[in-house]
């Protein structure tokens, strides 16, 4: 097999093991069917990460950026301050529900970490990521509109965090073969927007 | 061993089985596992519960109950609506800190059910039941106040469930030996009641 430097082959295995943890399950993400998966040798998964938890924490970065690119892609450049906050809250939905299952995966993985330090702590530094983006949105648009907050951007971004969180748990376990309840979650999420937006601006 | 009669063994097995597989996990809770745990034959379990859906639909209908039960006790007799719906608010949030591994155990179950028909089944009626409940007190709270809401309360009892959840969610994976980010999750909170609120008064 041609050599294929660990710089292309680590995102090669990261997909891999996201596409398999997907569809079967973190716990069918063994090295040895991920080294299936991708078609290398098992000794290429444990010479790219050096524990599980590399690995784990590699396939939560990829998730994480997946989505938080396609928000960063559909920000607005203009327009009132409560239309870009909205555009950006159905971005992260849109972004979401466009592929639910990664969304379950990650829901598996946050579950998981509940009864595992290493996975928790991972789980713990995403959220920590995850609310300093979103809380650099929020600053940077209410910078850009003179708009003072009534709640630092500190607390709005993880509250609009966890109304979504909550949202596409809720998505996950209502939807069922050939029902899409996306539909009658819409008014929810404009409710949270709207929430959200009114904590933010102290009416 | 005396006999006992089915209604007092169901319930004893049901707390069994949660509290062997809030200490130990779902996967744990074999029947020959929650059999030990009581000190019956395995016999006893498959005779209670006919089968693992049985048990899984007892489980989470006990530990909701215990849930539900706690905020009725809590609801408050007078005082104006919006510092009514704070203390039920409230007690919800108390209800769950207050036994955070149970509420884990609600985690795993949902996401395991989201590779589990079956389990699935089961979480997406106690989702409904969960929410014709919240949406009873919210109507109810409505009326005894003349307070006309400027949202159906089928849909703000959703959107608030779902907010706890996902607070609740990230409580648990912030969660670390020694630190409890409940206090820095109160204002959190806070602001879910106030901009749940704002959208049920329409302000």
């Amino acid at each position: 097999m041609a050599h294929v430097p660990a710089s292309e082959r680590r995102p090669q295995l990261v997909r891999a093991a996201i596409d398999l943890m997907t569809r079967e399950g973190v716990g069918a993400g063994s090295t040895r069917a991920i080294a299936a998966e991708l078609g290398v040798a098992q000794a290429t998964v444990h010479y790219t990460f050096g524990t599980k938890k590399d690995l784990y924490r590699a396939v939560v970065e990829e998730l994480t950026a997946q989505v938080v690119c396609q928000v960063a892609a559909a920000a607005p450049d203009h327009g009132p301050f409560a239309e870009q906050v909205r555009t950006l809250g159905y971005a992260l939905w849109q972004a979401l529900t466009s592929a639910p299952d990664r969304f379950a995966l990650c829901q598996e993985l946050t579950s998981l970490s509940l009864r595992d330090p290493e996975l928790r702590e991972i789980m713990r530094e995403l959220q920590y990521d995850l609310e300093r983006t979103a809380t650099g949105m929020i600053t940077s648009l209410a910078e850009q509109h003179g708009v003072e907050l009534a709640m630092p951007a500190e607390q709005v971004a993880p509250l609009f965090l966890a109304g979504i969180d909550g949202l596409m748990t809720r998505y996950l376990v209502l939807r069922q073969d050939g029902q899409d309840p996306g539909e009658e979650t819409l008014p929810l999420l404009d409710a949270l927007v709207n929430g959200v937006m009114s904590v933010c601006l102290g009416v």
